[in-house]
């Protein structure tokens, strides 16, 4: 008999997921998103410039901050803004997210303009970037609905959808969306962030100790293909209420 | 007939108050408090270790870091982490409530460990670095209660209570607890902390336009101290439940 | 019979105070003020233009930068240029000092020009912030005549006059113009900004250990606006000299 | 007819790959590793401690740090030591490299030591990451061997063999190592390490542009699977030497 | 009949110079030295600790950190604590005075201590690093005096006097002591540091613009030997009061 | 009879000097120079720009920036890129390595564009700076070399030759371009550039334990002239390639 995953979770279940809009008032867009009990506030925030390697282009510009509270976390970790720099996995996951909503932007319908999404990770429990990215396409899409609103788009620089979870290979068999104490215990870790065609725009399968083979692989992407579905669906609800 | 406050509040009127306990589940204390539009994440974390200045010396330290999301406020503003240094504001404003919360601490009864209060805008409207201290109060007495139930201590190092609350005049008459935009229209402004013995912690009145007489600084004492007393009896009430 | 504070002095007894003028040779105001054994050297440097946020607003600057020397002090404190930023501390006093100096100028009068106050102590027994204001004020009006002269400006821009001195409860009395052993014995410290209009600019009380209630607040207030008169009779004859 | 890649090499083609042992004479393992145009200095250096992490653990480390001469470029960069902090892609690469080669280290046979690999690129013409790899790795057997020549180590910590190569896909075809050119003319581009049981260690595709699907991602595999084994021959060649 | 020197000094005339010890009160020395206009305060300050590097070996340090007021200038500089770094100038000089000062301290005599010189130019006319020199060795000896009559050495460290002086060429003659006006207005510069038994023990000539004969060093090497004699008979007269 | 150099040399023998050109494809001048086990890659960079102080004043500016790698020396050092800053030696190096380059150019002539020499020490055995002022030179020649033959310059701007070599006192003989172990050995060390008039640039003599006679200054000028002449004939055969 297999030993069942640590969450008690069926390995294709996902945690619970919410994604609550309109969650804090100033941002064009905001958006408390919870897988289990990670929670991550994602804001987009539309500024009328773009940084200098854009001026004068005609395009707009998406990028990414990501911080996680000191107290997110079992133990208290150092604030990266006393610390004075950022370490390399905020740098990573916070390039990561960007490419991630990039990919499904017309930057030249979005104008020269800049739509930040901070995602500030009020709770940890495992899998902070993948509701990130989950979330912040829900903001996103909330900022670019209301430049509509006011006038000042053109046509919908939005061409797809995108949502992201994680999946990995427990005990031997393959698990979706980790938990904290599952990124623990199992050895391989995969990101995967897919649109709305069914198609990869990023996966990130990193090994540090077991070595993965391809029908792992191939196990972990039928996986992660099925949750992002779901998790596709979530955010069409919430944007529909 | 006076000008009545932007807020239309009674010039002695708090705004709405919330103080909810256990909103994240790491920390040892944790507390989400409201005042109106300002809400602010106020976890109390706890170490085994004290700073170097105190090794040794039988005694525990309580400090705090304050920061502000990116998009808590009306325009987006840059993430401290990213821009590599703590502004003198947020400086200012970690000293004061560090200051605050040790006018109530016993630090030997302590003993050598560290209380770290971590205060996080989520949203702001004004007077956040009172709301800091009224909600840090409440998620520090939840620590020492985790350490008690642990049999860390021999006997309750708090002793006093403490909160705080901003005071300003506005076209002449002095007003309790100023949101932002009142906070922008009237150029005193005062930040007050005491404890439960109606005494002063801290009283810092800034005036850049309106220098401020002396029954001015009285009529605000005397608001700041009915106010404080009327958080004082929600900080209570938020602990009993 | 009542303790004598540590001093000698009288409670209500200012330390020695000089105020010398053109004390270096290349700042438009140039103040070496003493207060007994604390010594600051206040430069005002005139700048034709002004931060980014007031470009063409027809409007001027004051601003503040404050330093220690390395051994000012008792022992010897890291360089903030070596050690990379400025302290908490350092930013809380410069801080203070702009804006004390703001409260008694014009700005529109100013025109589009910036005024550096650089408040460096060379040597320190306590009191250097309160000293750096006082000293501040007379370098500050040296740069405006200096402005004047070259018939840079159309009206006076200064319209009061401020000072600053620190008070404390020491022993059950309170006391005035705290030097640094006393500063270290009692536990209730004040800085009080005031204008010759005996109205406050700032006022600061901290209380770590001991609070203060609202009659020991009074008395401090009291003694703080008798010194402030005579700190600014001393100003008034420095600048006739 | 289908397009031909732009380096005018077969689609399943390596570069020109060249693996140099003692490039430089200080450090225990030195190797200049070529991909074409790519030179990539690799070397490993090993220092008798272990960060505090794993303090009398008895385990060892082993970490990388990699950098861009400002001139490996086409146009001038600006120098990491000058402006202070290493950039987000400078962080993303030295993770994944000090992650690839952990991977095949008994960090425990290693003892409480570390080894850094240091990847220093003296000219870039893309995939500098997977040379840094494929030729770390060499350096990092030189480094070991010279520790078992020491008679440091009771056994060969070293348990696989690692190497890596890029993959992307070009006017609808799969392609092998991309050169600059190709890099910049394909929008979807992945980054493949295995070990020599054809495992993988880590998979990191991107797709800004145009998102990638199954089969896709298969045939990149593919191609990656059979460079990377030419790569290993060419290591185990140069190791031989 | 040739141009005369723009300060109207013969060419082999030093400014007045003066050495006041024991400027301010807490340093073990402190010496405000003045070479015409520019006055440097130079403070010894004893730690009794050394460098990591030197833990554990019997042997003392000596180092130096140089500082500029921002107004000591015609132009307001920017303050190095603000800007977040020391700029090259300073690190250069720094290091200058240190080395120059550890040339005539047995590190083994004074054991493990380190002293360190504060040199902090208040304002600056020219010629800020040799009147440090100067004036630190008066303030170091002071700081090593303190040592012995505290009974904390058994021999003096101190094994030789150090002095420096700036010369260069100006219309074609060598002169001695540049101010700041002739620093500018001559291209060729150069820093002598000697010892009391007129050995060298640096030499900085930099000439950006006109490069210098071996003829033109020896004629400035003649003035600066000569000059150092001279300013170390005013570094006796000052130890000697 | 007198005690042999460490390394073997005759006291006046240079080490085995090579420049090799056109070292990395994409900088406009690039030169590996080794001095012995000493290398250094010297890249010319042009950018079609000037520092803001220079900015409409019609002339160029030559700079440069050095860099070690970490493992160029026997011990690892830590990468400044990684620890945040430039330590004070490499701020020191670069900016005699422009000093001097900049003595041989018309910068009216260069036009309103910059060039910068980024010095990297691949491997270090004493002697890097000198090295690298004389291999900058010939990068500059090349990049100036690239600048015509694109017709961006109406004349030469390279009025002239430099190179620099070390010398020091080894057992009280005068030795030439001292190795690392000889540089360890000797406590006199001077470093001298000049130009092919034979007249001087730079002189930078420091005697940290040992302080030196004008006798044998002059004697290391003349070993010193004598050396800089063969390398500059080595510098022109390279040119002439």
């Amino acid at each position: 008999m297999t030993q069942s995953r640590p969450s008690g979770r069926a390995p294709n279940q996902l945690r619970a997921v919410s994604i609550d809009r309109h969650y804090t008032k100033h941002a064009e867009g905001s958006v408390l998103v919870r897988f289990g009990d990670t929670h991550v506030l994602c804001t987009a925030s539309v500024e009328e410039k773009v940084p200098n390697f854009l001026r004068g282009k005609g395009e707009g510009w998406v990028t990414a901050e990501y911080g996680m509270l000191p107290r997110a976390t079992g133990t208290r970790s150092a604030r990266e803004a006393a610390s004075g720099k950022q370490g390399g996995r905020t740098m990573e996951i916070q390039r990561l997210i960007a490419r991630a909503l990039r990919a499904v932007v017309d930057r030249r319908a979005l104008g020269e303009r800049t739509i930040t999404l901070d995602c500030d990770v009020i709770q940890a429990d495992g899998g902070t970037r993948t509701a990130a990215i989950t979330g912040s396409y829900v903001a996103l899409v909330d900022a670019i609905r209301h430049l509509r609103q006011k006038g000042s788009l053109d046509r919908d620089p939005i061409h797809g959808q995108v949502a992201a979870v994680s999946v990995g290979i427990f005990a031997g068999i393959p698990i979706l969306d980790l938990d904290y104490p599952e990124d623990s215990a199992c050895e391989t870790d995969m990101n995967v962030v897919m649109n709305d065609a069914n198609a990869l725009i990023e996966v990130q399968g990193t090994a540090e100790g077991h070595a993965f083979r391809r029908q792992e692989l191939d196990a972990m992407l039928d996986l992660a293909t099925a949750g992002i579905q779901s998790l596709m669906q979530l955010q069409r609800e919430a944007l529909a209420r």
